[in-house]
């Protein structure tokens, strides 16, 4: 069997650790020369399939390519643009498959959610039905956790760590000064569908009081007079409050508090964040001392502060995704796959694009406590395990030495693609 | 000589390195039993000798004593609360001198900024107006970097570290994904009256592109056209633009950009941040995608990514401090004091709290670029030694060990007061 390309692209929102699957990837194949002969990578992710925008990672070094493994956000680009149905995209669809044609192209590793699964499993079918054998991989990727079958979601796990240490470092300011000064502190996280990240932030709480004692999940529809009152209690109790919020936390008919009524000097509607307006509703009602923040991107690029565990799971998956294709496997997605809890271990499974794609795994009922303010023993038990480890980058100078490829092109073979 | 006991308090803003501080002055007051006794600490700062709340050190554990080194916020509390001008609060330094001779006190540390240096300044003045000797020893801390004398104050250079690996790896986030969707990123970060906090972020800009385009001090007066014009420049020039806005920016009139018409439903001024204002103001004007952080709390907290320079620095100033005291210096604060810059050396020093007292530093016009929009390299010469080197505390299932003490109060002896 003679040598082909493969073809590796990064996509939507990148993670602390979406670089480490790609050092998988990488490293991985390079082990198969009699399979795969170079890896090309999409620059921006899949726009660079369609605009034959390859990065020939033959010429990165070994020590970049190593270097990937502790280094945030997307290394050759990601996007946003997702190509959705066969009948209104087939010329997109079509565009890849010549894109690949020209270039040698017969694997194809996907690295993203929910949506860029869909995508691979859509190039699958279409290399059939046009017959250009491809075989395609996903290789999961989300900080959303909301992927199936898989444990949970390379990504996640690093932003779960990042808010749990920060809220808990926060609350001991707070703790420290309440007597005097703020008693109130409310830090935003990210989720708009889903409390995974919100409710990673529970892990901090332990039998000293610290870490936040309410958190605002989007599950739970947000009952402002309920939320005051436990806020009211709590500062009571013990002299401060740490409050985390869902970016996506929503009242019963569906609007994000995010944007319930900030506006500018104009009247313009504010967009975002939503810390601000749970602030100035616990300073209008209870006339508390506040401060809020906003982790935005940092928490889901804080690679300083990633979890070993999740950077060993990115780096598996990609490794996986590649052996998958050499031993003939295709059109499937490798999972985690938790065998014990206590000490956690997990080994490597798969399962087919068909079943993966589109399909959004919801927080289980059960892992929020019954007031709606809190995360149960069921889900600590279910996220302690994923920020486990520390895997510090090196430092130079006091910084990280996060690495930025070279990032050489291939030369291109087509003409110019309209995409729309 | 007799031993006498010590008090220690810390106030004001807590820093990720205070406790450091802390743990200088017991592990060092502990070698010195011929002088000094037991170490009292205030609880919630000088609150706690007014109210004779004093936490007996000496019942903690020398295991917890040393955690102190690595855990953020202030392990005994801290207080926003001044004591003035003698004249207007002599009962207060006068209950201070009747605490501290009630409990054979006649040391007396005080870890904090500017307010808390003098504070200690008026304390000894009073105690040699009122006949009872004690050593005052001012410990420095604020993350404002505003105190006189000594190369920096503790608690900034780790929030220092915090922001330039914040923006660093935001901006590689923003720089992964801009082709398609966030362009411009704005993170605000604290500094009310100066930008040394903001200046810091600057350490991340490298020659690969990478860090802060754009930096909004205080320094300067913010002049919107110039702003937009200078966001629009970067973002047609490298496809993205990585914005650090300081709380204290504000227009030349004064006006706070916090402050400059965010307004909820009803109209209420909305307090901070700068950050949405400014992201407000590029949207509108440029019409691109933005996303914004603030990071308030979570930058002074943030021990886990402390600057190894920054803890060095903390404990040395304890240790200092009681080392000036048991040599018979009296009314002093201890200083770093920077020897060379390649290699960064430093020595301890120490200055006279009459000078110190109320002396703010203000950061040099130099430090500024001309277009007022950077940092210049004498800037990045002073600050780059000070983030250097990384001191991570312990983790255990995945968080830092950080730890709370026992704080068993000591048996008061006088009747309760009456703060005012």
């Amino acid at each position: 069997m003679p040598a082909y390309n493969a073809f590796y692209a990064q996509s939507g929102g990148v993670t602390p650790v979406i670089n480490a699957s790609a050092a998988g990837v990488l490293q991985t194949a390079a082990k198969y020369p009699d399979q795969i002969n170079k890896v090309y990578a999409g620059q921006d992710g899949i726009l660079g399939a369609l605009s034959e925008d390859l990065i020939d990672t033959s010429l990165e070094s070994a020590a970049d390519i190593e270097a990937l493994k502790m280094t945030p956000a997307g290394a050759f680009g990601s996007c946003r643009y997702k190509l959705k149905s066969l009948e209104e995209h087939r010329a997109e669809y079509e565009r890849l498959i010549e894109v690949f044609k020209a270039h040698n192209i017969r694997y194809f590793f996907y690295n993203g959610g929910g949506d860029s699964q869909d995508t691979c499993h859509k190039v699958s079918q279409l290399s059939e039905s046009m017959g250009y054998p491809i075989t395609c991989v996903g290789v999961p990727k989300t900080i959303d956790n909301d992927l199936p079958f898989t444990d949970c979601s390379p990504g996640f796990a690093s932003v779960a760590k990042y808010v749990a240490v920060s809220i808990l470092e926060a609350s001991m300011d707070v703790a420290s000064m309440s007597s005097s000064s703020t008693k109130v502190f409310v830090m935003e996280v990210m989720g708009r569908h889903a409390g995974w990240i919100a409710a990673a932030s529970g892990l901090a709480a332990d039998e000293r009081g610290l870490g936040p004692d309410i958190i605002l999940f989007p599950e739970v529809d947000f009952d402002q007079e309920a939320f005051l009152a436990k806020v009211d209690a709590t500062v009571k109790a013990k002299g401060q409050c740490s409050i985390v919020v869902s970016e996506g936390a929503h009242t019963a008919d569906g609007t994000f508090l995010a944007d319930s009524g900030i506006r500018d000097a104009f009247g313009h509607a504010q967009l975002g964040g939503v810390a601000p307006v749970v602030t100035g509703m616990i300073k209008e009602s209870l006339g508390l001392k506040c401060h809020w923040a906003v982790c935005d991107y940092l928490q889901r690029a804080a690679r300083h502060i990633g979890s070993k565990t999740d950077v060993e799971h990115a780096y598996a998956l990609g490794e996986a995704a590649v052996e998958l294709a050499v031993s003939g496997k295709n059109a499937v997605m490798p999972t985690i796959v938790r065998t014990s809890n206590t000490p956690y271990t997990w080994e490597i499974g798969h399962a087919p694009l068909a079943d993966v794609a589109n399909v959004e795994i919801k927080m289980p009922a059960n892992y929020i406590s019954d007031d709606g303010f809190f995360i149960t023993d069921e889900c600590r038990e279910y996220l302690s395990p994923l920020i486990q480890g520390e895997d510090y980058p090196s430092y130079t100078n006091g910084l990280p030495d996060y690495v930025v490829l070279k990032k050489k092109k291939v030369t291109k073979k087509l003409s110019p693609f309209d995409i729309s």
